[in-house]
Parts: C-alpha cells; sequence; structure tokens
C-alpha cells in the first residue's frame, strides 16, 4: 500500500506534487474529450433492447382487453402493463398508473400538484415556506424540482444505511417539511441500498404535516450489477394505517429498455392514485399505448426483466471494476480518498479530503474529462465539504473510461497535494 | 321539401309526433350500443400508419445530428422532427418544441405553468381573479383545463368567420382576462376555419392584460376532407412587434398517425420557447425520441403527411357524406335544425331549436346510440341555449353510423315535436 500523504513531511510532499505534476500534464497534452456527466447506458447496452421494434410484426395491436393501443383511451395504463409494473414493484395493479417515458415528469408533476392544488389539504403553496427533505449526496434533477418549485431544501447526511433517520425524525416535527425525496435502492450517487430498518423508520414517521409526501425514487429496483443482489424491503408492506397515503413510488424502464423511449410508472394508494387521475384526465388522453404493450410484448414479466438486466450487468460489470480497480491501485491508503463498491445503479462516488472537490473537477475539465459538476450531487449545488464526485462509468467504452480515470486519479492526488502542501 | 313543423297546426304535430314515436320505438327495439362520443378515427385509418412500426429494421438509429436517439438527451426534439412540425405550421425550426404524445398535455402544462409560475410577470394565480375566453360550442377538453386550474370562462359565441371579434375586443380590455383558447381551423365542432380578418384582427388585439395568452390549437392542420382545402392566415405572420409573445400554437400526429401513439409540438416566440424549456428541463430529461424519428422516417417531409391525409379523407368523405346526406333528407325543411357541412375536421355540429338538446342525447342514449354529453361543448357543460349537439363520424363502421344516425334524427324529430306540441 502506497504511504499516506498525511504522514509525509512537507519535502515529501512536494516531490510528490511535481511528480503529479508531470503525470497530469502528459495526460493534458493527450487532448482527450470524453464525457462522463451524466448516468447513460453505452450504445451496446441500447442494442440489446432492439428486439423491441419488431414486436408489431404481426400486425396485432390489441391488448388483453381487446383494446386497440393504437387509438385514444385508458388513462392509467394498459392492464398488462400496470400488471407487469405491479408485479416488478411488489404491488397491486390497481395502485399503479403507467406513464410515459419519464419518471422525472411523473415526480415533477405529483410535487407541483401537491404545491398548487395540494396533497389532500390547502395547497402547500398556500401553507407558507414548504420545505422537502434531502438526503445528500443525492440525485441534481431531484434537487431541481425542489428549486423550480420554490421548495427550500434541507440537507439530510447518508449514512451506509440510508439517510441518517435521527435527523429525519427530528426534521418532520416541523409542519412546514411537506416531503422528502429518496433513491432507496442503489441511491445515486453512493450505490447505498436502505436497511430494512431505515425503511421501518421511514414508513412509520410522525410527520407534524398532515400532507407530507415520500417521493420513492426506485430507479435502481432491478439494476444489479453482480448476482448479489442488495435486498429493499418494499415500503408499502410496513406503512401503518396512519401513513397509507404517504409514499409516492416511480420506477421506469429507462435503464432496461432505452433511456430515450422507456415506460415509466407510479405506485401508490388508490386515494393518491384516483387524486392524481383526476389531474392527468384533465392533462392527458392517455400515454403512449403501443409503447407500453412494445415493453410487455418484448420483456413478458418480471423474469423477463431480470433475465434482461443480466445482459445489462455483463456489460457494466467490467466497467465498475475497471473504476473500482484504478480507485484502490492508485488512491489506497493516500489518505486522500472514500468510495464505494456498489452492488447495483450507475454510479461510483468518491469522497475527497479538504475541500479539493471542485479543484478535482477543474483540473479534469482541462484536461479533457467532463465530470457531473462538482456539488450537483447536493442542493444549490453546494457541498458543503466541497468533497463529492460523481463517477459516472456507464457511457464511455472500456478503453475510454480507463483513459479518463486516469486524468481523474491523477486530479485527485493533485488537487489534494496542492492543498497539503500549501 | 319536408314541410316545417313551426308552421304546422297542434293536430298536424300530434300527428307527426305520433308517426315519429313508433319510428322511435321500432328504432329503440333494436337494442343497438353505439359510442358517438369522442372524436376517434377509426380501425381502417390506423392501420394506415402500420408501416411506422418497421422503420427501424435496418438498425438505425441516429438523427440527423448523429445522435442515437434511444438514449438520453434533446429536450426540444430532433432536428429533423423540429423541421417537419416548423414546416408543417409553416414557422422556423427555433420556434418548436417537440413533444410526447399528446399536445394536450403541452397545453396543459403551458397553461399551468403561466398559472404558478408567470407568464414573463407575476403568476396568474397571484393576480386576482383568471378569465379565460371561449369561443364556443368549442373543445371540452380546453374548458375542463380551464375548470381544473379555477380559471373563470367567458363565453364568446362563434360566428361563420370564427369568434366573434367585437366580443373579445371588448373583453380583452379587462385585465383579469389573461387567455383565449381557439380552434382555427375546422373548429371542434362546427368545422369552421377563422376568416383572414378574424386572425388579423385576434392578431391585433389590445388587451390590458401584458401576459395575455392565445392557445392556438391547430389540431385540424392539415385534415381536410375534400380538394377544396380552407386556407387559414399563420398567425405568427401577422403579429405586431408588441404581440410577439400572445401566441401559443400547438399541434399533433395524433389524428395523422396514432392518437394513442403520436407526436405533438409547439411553436411560438423564441423568448417563450425559452421560458417553457426553463420548465422542461426540470420536468423532464427529453420526450420519446424514437417515436419522433419514426414519424420522420415514416412520412419524411409536408408533403409525405398530406398525401397520408388523402388516404384518411378517403376514408372520412363518405362517413361525413352519410351523416350530411342523413340530416339533409331527414331533418331539412323542418325548421327544428340546423347544422354546418365541412371541408375538414372530425365533427358536424347540430343545432337544434326550443332547448331540445338534452332531450335529444336523453332519447339517443335511450336507444342505445351514445353522443357527446350535450352541454360538453360549453364551459362547465352548460349549453345556454340546450342546442348544441356534436356529432363525432369517425369512429362507427358505414353501417353502424347509418342506424346511429337514423336514432339521431328520430331523436331530433321527437324531441322537437314533443316541446312544439306541448
Amino acid at each position: 500500500m502506497a504511504k499516506s500523504y498525511l504522514s509525509m513531511t512537507k519535502d515529501e510532499l512536494l516531490i510528490c506534487l511535481n511528480n503529479v505534476k508531470s503525470e497530469y500534464e502528459a495526460l493534458k497534452s493527450k487532448g482527450l474529450s470524453i464525457d462522463m456527466s451524466r448516468g447513460k447506458p453505452g450504445a451496446d447496452q441500447l442494442d440489446i433492447s432492439d428486439g423491441m421494434m419488431s414486436v408489431f410484426e404481426d400486425g396485432n395491436f390489441k391488448c388483453e382487453n381487446g383494446m386497440d393501443v393504437r387509438n385514444y383511451g385508458i388513462l392509467d395504463g394498459i392492464p398488462e402493463c400496470k400488471k407487469l409494473f405491479a408485479d416488478l414493484l411488489e404491488v397491486k395493479p390497481e395502485n399503479v398508473i403507467v406513464g410515459g417515458n419519464s419518471s422525472l415528469s411523473m415526480m415533477f408533476d405529483y410535487v407541483a400538484q401537491c404545491m398548487f392544488m395540494g396533497a389532500g389539504f390547502t395547497p402547500w403553496s398556500q401553507q407558507g415556506k414548504v420545505k422537502f427533505l434531502c438526503p445528500c449526496p443525492g440525485y441534481d434533477r431531484h434537487f431541481a424540482i425542489c428549486e423550480y418549485l420554490g421548495i427550500e431544501m434541507v440537507n439530510i447526511p447518508m449514512t451506509a444505511e440510508g439517510p441518517d433517520m435521527d435527523a429525519i425524525e427530528e426534521a418532520v416535527k416541523d409542519s412546514s417539511v411537506k416531503g422528502m425525496f429518496c433513491v432507496p435502492k442503489y441511491s445515486n450517487p453512493q450505490g447505498i441500498t436502505f436497511s430494512a430498518e431505515t425503511v421501518k423508520r421511514i414508513a412509520n414517521l410522525e410527520t407534524a404535516a398532515d400532507d407530507f409526501r415520500i417521493i420513492w425514487d426506485n430507479a435502481y429496483i432491478v439494476h444489479d450489477l453482480t448476482e448479489k443482489s442488495d435486498e429493499l424491503v418494499n415500503i408499502f408492506d410496513v406503512l401503518p394505517e396512519r401513513n397509507k397515503n404517504m409514499v409516492i413510488e416511480v420506477a421506469s424502464t429507462s435503464k432496461i429498455s432505452y433511456p430515450g423511449a422507456g415506460v415509466a410508472c407510479l405506485a401508490s394508494s388508490v386515494e393518491n392514485i384516483k387524486e392524481i387521475l383526476k389531474r392527468l384526465t384533465i392533462q392527458s388522453i392517455s400515454y403512449d399505448k403501443v409503447n407500453m404493450l412494445r415493453h410487455v410484448r418484448f420483456f413478458k414479466d418480471v423474469e423477463g426483466i431480470k433475465a434482461h438486466m443480466q445482459l445489462h450487468a455483463k456489460i457494466l460489470k467490467p466497467k465498475f471494476d475497471a473504476v473500482v480497480d484504478k480507485l484502490n491501485s492508485e488512491l489506497s491508503g493516500l489518505g486522500i480518498a472514500e468510495w464505494n463498491v456498489p452492488n447495483g445503479g450507475y454510479f461510483v462516488s468518491l469522497d475527497v479530503t479538504g475541500g479539493s472537490a471542485s479543484r478535482v473537477g477543474v483540473l479534469c475539465k482541462e484536461a479533457g474529462v467532463t465530470l457531473t459538476n462538482v456539488g450537483a450531487t447536493f442542493p444549490y449545488g453546494k457541498d458543503p465539504s466541497d468533497s463529492n464526485i460523481r463517477i459516472a462509468p456507464t457511457f464511455p467504452t472500456p478503453e475510454v473510461l480507463s483513459q479518463a480515470m486516469d486524468v481523474l486519479v491523477a486530479s485527485v492526488k493533485l488537487a489534494c497535494l496542492e492543498n497539503l502542501s500549501k
């Protein structure tokens, strides 16, 4: 193991700094241009769903209730697609609405609905200040919804078990705290799956607000990288009666089939589903039912989805391994960085010491590697300790990924050495 | 020509009533079950777009800028689809956002945005009472958006040239009047195309509200039934500088390709497009780009769309003819009904005298024919003169349509005779 920078003398640090600087400059001179900013599947991952494109060759567009999916109608999704998602989420079809190609839209529309039309009570926007709890590091697009709608965000630290439940239980005593965003499985970016205890404590929250809502974004519900899948407790199974309307779960096939043309879904209590359909019946005539049937015909059932996910894992595992191996071999023992080794999801989360993350972002950028904006994993784009870096290994080819990781580890060393040798 | 009921003696009316009653009862005894409630294309119309399903047989998913449409990205639509809609709407691609499968959603989301986030000024919802002008009879789903969002609706009568412009010019002097819904071509339900003069007067409105918006729902932009297409002036061509942000146009392929799986679009000033994208970038990552490219590959260009619309017209014209022929042969000269003969669109609008429309709806229903809810063509579902009936001839087969029309004309005669012979 390498000697920790933290135990080096100033002279040793300066020697290291000079060496790393040369390494970095050499990498920079390659003139790379690599985008690792988003959790985007690679083209080879998209190819494995192309069979979807020929499922209507037989000209049969009828779904199981006899309806022609090409025509108008059915607001909450065709029955077989409701069932597919119900099975996937382990809920009943009556608790499911099948959406368009974006679970993000379903979340946005729902939070906006609570804000302006209310969640069973006076609209949030008419109740004074509204706050959301945001476990972080987290997903920037959740934070963006809050910011756009004028919802104040409260940082909740993440632990290895999920969000800090003591902090949450305390925070929800404030009735202006109206909700929380969670990615409970393979969290973005840390790949943490909430423990059974955490899910139970969330389900049993005693919130001051009667109209408190949890957006349970199960984006990586079947997105395992290894045979050792993390287990997430089904929150609906542990919800007490008093909290029966508290949880809105969403998921999608964006990272199962196509990110640009998948199918999203939402699950909640029958009461919430009814409230959402009240809006939807005004907002739309139906989501794209042809695409729903296309997905059902292609995947058939949850087993079909799971088999398909193994094909994704086969492509993705080597990429995640390459990232983790490089972090292990280059940064282990230096005392300047920590990272997770996720069993699923789309990211590796890297934490650097000494408030150096922004500097790492700049160094990477100058050497042609675009990371997710440093800070983006926190509300308002502000990482209080300037430590978190989200690594998105899925899109680049393995060769490109290897080059990008060389730049990243050199940048981490350089930024931390600059800092330590000051 | 038949003798007008209005010139009959009471005895003559009673004889007529008895005859018509027998006719109606005979029809009722057939036990029909026909749904003519919505403007739904027939299955044969859907079939002509099935070629769309095989456009990706070559495995090429790249759009013209090299992007893989299966993946994330491009919020405002792929370039070739923006161009296709720009050409169709006769605007520039920079003025277009390509949406999902629903122009209704684009309208709902935009009006909600103005309501809660504002149209360049304080959100409408924070300006006290908000009103919309609703030319009527009109499209029930427009009215439903207003009602859901708490926007008060003001009836504006339709004339043969479009909405009553004197009434509109007067109404917009009220600064709480924030907008108007229009179906400017082959209006729903009357099939009226706004005259050049009407479009110009709308474009040049002097509104008291600086944040006045017109939702220009060009749902039937290329939906001609005959070779003699109505001409609609492009409102963007006649907008004075001061009103440059006033118009939001939408259209879709719902009645060009598939109602359940088409592509919608929105056109407006660059400034408005920017405001909408500010929301969309929070609400979504992209609409379904695979479906966009599927449409462009299938239709190729506006000429392709126009050729395709001739296939629709070939199917639809006989249905509209059957409706109009039946109205002509059975109701002409009776003095109890008037109707339009549209050159395009999806409806025939029938007006009956003496406040009998609701009664016609009930009689039809009892004889197994479901019409669009009588009243639905007016704000709040209330037709002040209880006269308007929307006939949607597109979905039934010609034989079924003929049966339905027999029921309808008998019901009209019966309802009016009941009334006149009181």
